[in-house]
């Protein structure tokens, strides 16, 4: 009889199907900072979105586990397998299958990266605006995990820049949601549904991407407040000028610290600023045109000086490049500071400030730090938890917590994975989580995709 | 032993239950110009959530179909009550909660009308910028349909503005799910689930809505064209430049008759043009400065010089406001012309030149002739069809086809209701409409929710 592994190579061929010690260590986990790697019992590679499908209802014949993988650049433990499990990888699905002009859309396979997209969009004055900093990870990964990132205050999420999908289901079925269309309202939005599922419903085997046209001219503000509280008071201030930045960051003083000592940045920011300012707001401006591009970093200065600033600076484009890459490893600087969590934590943006006062005085009662960056214009706060382990996962559940309490969510961009989804179930609604659980069972009956995500 | 009435009148009081005859003719039917009205057995008006759900709970324990009712000026007869259901109309939950201005956020109840929105969001200088048209629409009504409207170009449509809800669950649980927040990516989108779903998942008892700042100057362009061809030949022209238009309409000279015969339009457009122009496009355009938008006219009006347009004219301030409500009250005209059905299909935009084309060679086999206008931007065609009745769901059939071969779909933003229903079922790979199955039964495993509406 043949084993699981000899019929998975019947579908992808025996060069596309590794078992056991064969399978590398980089297939154990992904880039989350809690819990053990884990070996798979198989690595799959399907070459198209039929293989995946049958590999799914071989899998489920089977009871083999399924975790889908990118680009493995996950943050949180999505894509870290199931003992006994099944990897199944998309590099080998990695082909833009058309750039649309006229329809400013792109149609990738899922293991495309974003560095890959954004090449290919150049030419054409066009581009894929979601921009979570990790230029490695793929489009499949990002609809699992719904990314986000620094232009999410212009120009929304994944959800919002995913206009359909081919999806391959645990019953082997290969459907097909959305299509080149910004407004669809014939059914359930199944494209909706999948996009940030983590690898729980359906994998998606061809995703149709929004496109932008990609702005002339850009220019980035860095400006110094006393703290936290001050920077997040100018936000709604930048907001309602209707400018709609394309990028409204924060910085604590430790992470530009981290970042300045990891990746050697110099921002030519005066010593007693840089003393004085304890946090900064970043704003990113673009335009089609240059004088105006001018004109609003002078308008938004002019209101900013107004409303309490320290300093201003308007970075020439070397500095402006190198900070908005440092920030983009935020994470790397945070990891090799040793932080022991990163959370991504998302609240209305007018709590800020008082989430910061309470995860402050949490991480006090708890002998932890916290050192942070994020998207200021969302809410979403990206904290490097440092602290000892045997408090962790208590005080996280406390920063959970309070998040939930000011009306915000555990995740705003990194999902749960294997690593919050204890937390998500201890902290929701259980109408809502058993509701969830029948939406989970509508799709996988077996269970087999990414069990313990989301749903534990 | 109590009849349904009377346990209906428990839980919102005797003076709220309406039954038999009792029912005015209103609440028999929506806008929709197809099929016939149908007296419900209940009416009733819940005054919150709590009372909403504990609505659901007795229907499904006593077997009655439920029919959400917001304004009643859906158009594909989503809100036509079943026979022996009840409408659930919300008429009394009507209260804007909050207008948040630091998040930009309004909290409100289902049955707060856009034109009550529209009035309570203007002394903030901000607004929600979904724009149907109909503007005694409810909110609950539009979350129901994913209504979008001619600023979707822009701003999206419904899906794309709100950020959590209250939901009624037909089990009587009631959940909330999102927040005051642009992004989470914390579990599944229930949000999204529930929004198009027209009353057969859940029932929205509260809706938070995204807010933007309110355009200072804006100004309209209309642009007449030898035909719609030319017309679409231009949309993306316009689009390349980056400029946004907050509107991105066609219209054919048809529908621009009608309008002016209608409703006494008077835009000054020189006869010739007149006589020679089949279609037109209508280009809104606004800024924060007078100068800017100036410029943007000139710029705008120079590339459409030179991509074939026969004339443009720029509206004045009340021309404008005439020709945007009258386009907003088209479906009034066609059906004041005797139109036997509107229609909302959906295309890539690229593909609304062969869309009409073969369209139009359909109707001219039916015995039929189409009139239109829509949004051009996303490819959301509105088409009059005037045509014998024994011909015409064959007509719809075909034309509903051919969206769908050029990767489309039957409705971008009216839904399908109960008149479209059935071309759905006919129309739809059988595994996306068991999936959806499935998932319908998750919610609502009684089936009371709006049954016939989407499924079947």
């Amino acid at each position: 009889m043949a084993t699981v592994a000899e019929k998975f190579a019947t579908i992808v061929g025996p060069a596309n199907v590794l078992a056991g010690d064969r399978i590398g260590p980089d297939y154990h986990h992904d880039e989350a900072l809690v819990g053990p790697p884990q070996a798979p019992r198989y690595l799959v590679y399907p070459g198209s979105a039929e293989e995946t499908a049958a590999l799914l209802v071989m899998a489920s014949d089977a009871g083999v586990p399924v975790t889908a993988r990118g680009s493995g650049t996950g943050l949180s433990g999505a894509c870290r397998p199931v003992a006994d499990g099944l990897v199944l990888s998309f590099e080998r699905m990695a082909t833009i299958l058309e750039i649309d002009v006229d329809n400013q859309v792109a149609i990738v396979q899922p293991g495309v990266t974003l560095a890959a997209l954004e090449e290919a969009t150049r030419p054409y004055g066009l581009m894929y605006s979601v921009f979570p900093g990790e230029q490695s990870a793929s489009i499949g990964g990002n609809v699992a995990t719904n990314a986000g990132g620094m232009r999410a205050v212009r120009y929304g999420v994944t959800r919002h820049n995913v206009l359909g999908l081919q999806a391959a289901l645990a019953s082997g079925d290969l459907i097909r949601t959305g299509g080149k269309l910004t407004k669809v309202s014939t059914g359930y939005d199944l494209t909706q549904l999948i996009i940030g599922s983590e690898g729980t419903l359906a994998l998606a085997t061809e995703v149709t991407l929004r496109l932008f046209p990609r702005p002339a001219h850009s220019a980035t503000l860095m400006v110094a407040f006393d703290d936290l509280t001050a920077v997040m008071a100018a936000v709604p201030t930048v907001l309602r000028t209707g400018v709609a930045p394309s990028i409204l960051e924060y910085l604590d003083t430790r992470t530009l610290d981290a970042l300045s000592q990891a990746q050697g940045l110099e921002l030519g920011i005066d010593p007693t600023v840089r003393s004085a300012a304890q946090a900064y707001l970043v704003i990113g401006l673009d335009n089609r045109e240059q004088d105006r591009l001018d004109a609003d970093i002078t308008m938004i200065g002019e209101l900013l000086d107004n409303s309490g600033s320290l300093d201003i600076y308007v970075l020439n484009g070397n500095s402006a490049r190198l900070l908005i890459e440092a920030r983009d490893k935020a994470f790397w600087s945070a990891k090799a500071a040793h932080a022991d969590e990163i959370l991504d934590v998302v609240v209305p943006r007018a709590s800020m400030p008082e989430f910061f006062v309470r995860a402050e005085g949490l991480a006090r009662l708890s002998n932890a730090h916290l050192a942070g960056c994020g998207h200021a214009g969302d809410g979403n706060v990206h904290l490097a938890v440092f602290c000892p382990d045997d408090d962790r996962e208590h005080l996280l559940h406390s920063i959970f917590s309070i998040a939930l309490e000011l009306g915000g969510a555990i995740s705003g961009e990194h999902g749960l994975g294997r690593i919050k989804t204890a937390h998500f179930s201890a902290l929701t609604d259980p109408a809502n989580l058993a509701l969830m659980r029948r939406i989970k069972d509508s799709f996988d009956p077996a269970g087999i995709l990414n069990p313990g995500v989301i749903l534990d």
